[in-house]
């Protein structure tokens, strides 16, 4: 690992030093550099200024190899960052003419009038590489410096991850004669401090491949990394790892691709059992729906989903029974589980899931964050109780993963005790 | 202005400078920090290494005036930046009793086991003003430098995000004489360039109050910020500008509130009227009952939602016809229109919003980001075609912001025409 490259993160933009945006340009390129087995001990931002723009990047260079630096690429004026970066490696900038035509048909094929401005976008410091922008005007540029790189992206996340997959990863990839590979181990059901708990002795003793736990949303990924000459030798070293983690959490691990959501697992499984899902939600109204349809070819699987916000809707649309709602109300166990009886309205379906609780409260009888969630597997019902923290947004977004995660364990069960009879 | 602080904002974490997590604090404390009229000039984030992050805060000690500093302050070894802060100050660190008495209760109230790195979290530099955590374990500190601050916050945004409003805007407030107020006239329907051109005389005669416009998730919002010795005389400046915006963008504004969303502004229009949303959603698939459920109160305007994503369930849950989907298919006008009439199932809306289109495509005869929006209120239907660019999530996304738009629209036209007929 003598090689290991320390990469410095700068983003240009005054809209991130006023709050405006959240700096999501940053989290993609630290994550990216991770993977490349890149080190990144500091990220910055600073705003449209030419002087602080300077001393930033000058700062940047004398304690790091390649410098990542986002926005500034535009065609206004407050955008310099390759007039400064330019500045400091002494390069010219010229006119580069095929970013000029890029430009000219952009604007043509938009209808839009090109205004002289643009055409500063095409301006390129000598000596550099262009990175084409397959989702944008503006390209990119690596300028060399001495044995150092600064590497100049549009701002707008669109565009700049694109370019980075497109044209920067492979660059960064030719620099190093190490591969870097990563599985994350994502583990549900499980605390943060128990897992690290759990593994502890594998942390303790980790070189190559190295292991790191991380909180992520009510999940915990467990990342295991390794480098070596190939991918396939790195593959190797990963390999036993990860099958002693899926040894020690069991069906809490679900999945072990870097790229696998939770709501892609449970998608999975009902692909691969030919199971229907169906959603009945009271205070997530709508979320756990949305979740499962974040997934491309859903619709295999879901085909509809009912929220229920009111009792009269509860009784309406899903059966929930008046005195079942007058004897327990709304958020309790019992109109949990009469939400995901398979009533005969729409679609039948062989899961069911169904949501109520608590979202916030104003009233002390009112016990915010209480929630109960009912998963009903070809006809077999399981329904928990939950007490999230949190706000009303927080509880919601929390009772919406559980969910996900209930309903993967259901089919679990359901799926080995098929397996059992089967047997 | 004389007195104007610079504030810079340091977040300190190794998970930040892996990618693993997005750093909303700093978007949190820049934004806050605006508001209160400080400018910021740098952001960095620094891991949890004492010599750089020793670099760090003096390098931000010989710019600026008041460091933010976030995270860091927990129970583990890790956590450096009380120690590192205090060394630099120049101040021991002692043990504070009754910091150390509230991470005692804390833990006996959560039934857990203190263990002695713990109360760590209540070692505090001498000479420092605390803060109290009420959220979490670890104390906030302020530690007076020259003629300087630094502010310690802890890193989870839900302590920090308090502890900032509780304790660190009153003494930020208390080292200025001027008060900052701002209100944030907030667009829709308008292109970002559309809206600058359209107040660019504004912009550029602005002195106090300042005019700033940012583009805002299918919104613009036009931020007005004016600065006085009290609040009183801050609004007065404020207010013709706030109602030239309006005058200019007519319907368009939907609220001039800092803190009202499309959604709430969309809710409170319904009690207002007294009329009740139902949501036929299908490629959105819950995300505008979910963003409708956003705000509090919803369940007084939100009753009931469906999710149609299949066909079938396109016509048993909402009767759209067969005949209409075999002629004209899921994702068209005439489907949309017949997801929104009020059918007998379920109790009736007043206000009915139907959401159908193509998230993504597999197919180059399905057009990706084709979306039909249909609005029924009390009988009269307006539906619209949208052809929005992006991967699947966000064309989903910017359905659910076009649908909240769309709904406004048709219900101020409604207001407008009862209104009239009253009259």
């Amino acid at each position: 690992m003598a090689d290991r490259k320390i990469v410095e993160i700068v983003c240009v933009g005054t809209e991130i030093l006023l709050g405006n945006i959240v700096n999501t340009n940053a989290q993609f390129l630290a994550k990216e550099c991770a993977a490349l087995g890149l080190s990144n001990y500091y990220q910055t931002v600073v705003g449209d200024n030419a002087e602080r723009l300077k001393e930033t990047i000058e700062l940047a260079l004398s304690r790091s190899d390649i410098l990542i630096l986002s926005g500034g690429l535009g065609p206004t004026q407050d955008d310099l960052t390759k007039e400064v970066a330019a500045k400091i490696a002494g390069k010219e900038l010229y006119l580069d003419k095929k970013s000029e035509d890029n430009i000219k048909a952009i604007f043509k094929a938009r209808g839009y009038e090109l205004t002289p401005n643009n055409i500063k976008q095409a301006m390129i410091p000598k000596d550099s590489i262009i990175l084409d922008n397959s989702n944008g005007t503006a390209p990119g540029v690596i300028i060399p410096y001495n044995d150092k790189y600064m590497i100049l992206l549009p701002g707008p996340p669109g565009e700049l991850k694109l370019m980075f997959k497109e044209s920067v990863e492979p660059f960064l990839r030719s620099l190093s004669k190490e591969v870097f590979v990563t599985s994350t181990v994502k583990v549900v059901s499980v605390g943060e401090s128990i897992c690290e708990t759990k593994i502890m002795d594998l942390i303790e003793n980790q070189t190559n491949p190295t292991i790191a736990t991380y909180a992520h949303d009510g999940e915990v990924h467990i990342r295991v990394t390794a480098n070596a000459e190939t991918e396939e030798e790195a593959n190797k070293l990963i390999k036993p790892v990860v099958r002693e983690l899926k040894q020690r959490f069991g069906n809490n691990v679900y999945t072990t691709h870097n790229d696998v959501s939770l709501e892609q697992a449970v998608v999975d499984l009902c692909k691969g059992a030919n199971l229907r899902i169906k959603t009945v939600e009271s205070c997530t109204a709508g979320m756990v729906a949305a979740r499962i349809v974040n997934v491309p070819g859903a619709s295999e699987i879901f085909k509809y989903g009912l929220i229920t916000y009111s009792n009269k809707a509860k009784r309406k649309l899903t059966g929930v029974k008046k005195a079942t709602l007058e004897k327990y109300t709304a958020v309790s166990k019992e109109v949990a589980c009469e939400m995901v009886r398979n009533i005969d309205i729409g679609p039948k379906a062989d899961v069911l899931i169904g949501v109520t609780g608590y979202a916030d409260s104003n009233d002390e009888s009112v016990p915010a964050g209480l929630v109960y969630i009912a998963v009903n597997v070809c006809g077999k019902t399981r329904v928990e109780e939950y007490r999230f923290n949190g706000d009303r947004n927080k509880v919601r977004t929390k009772a919406t993963t559980q969910a996900l995660v209930l309903v993967r364990e259901c089919m679990l069960e359901y799926l080995s005790e098929m397996t059992f009879r089967d047997a």
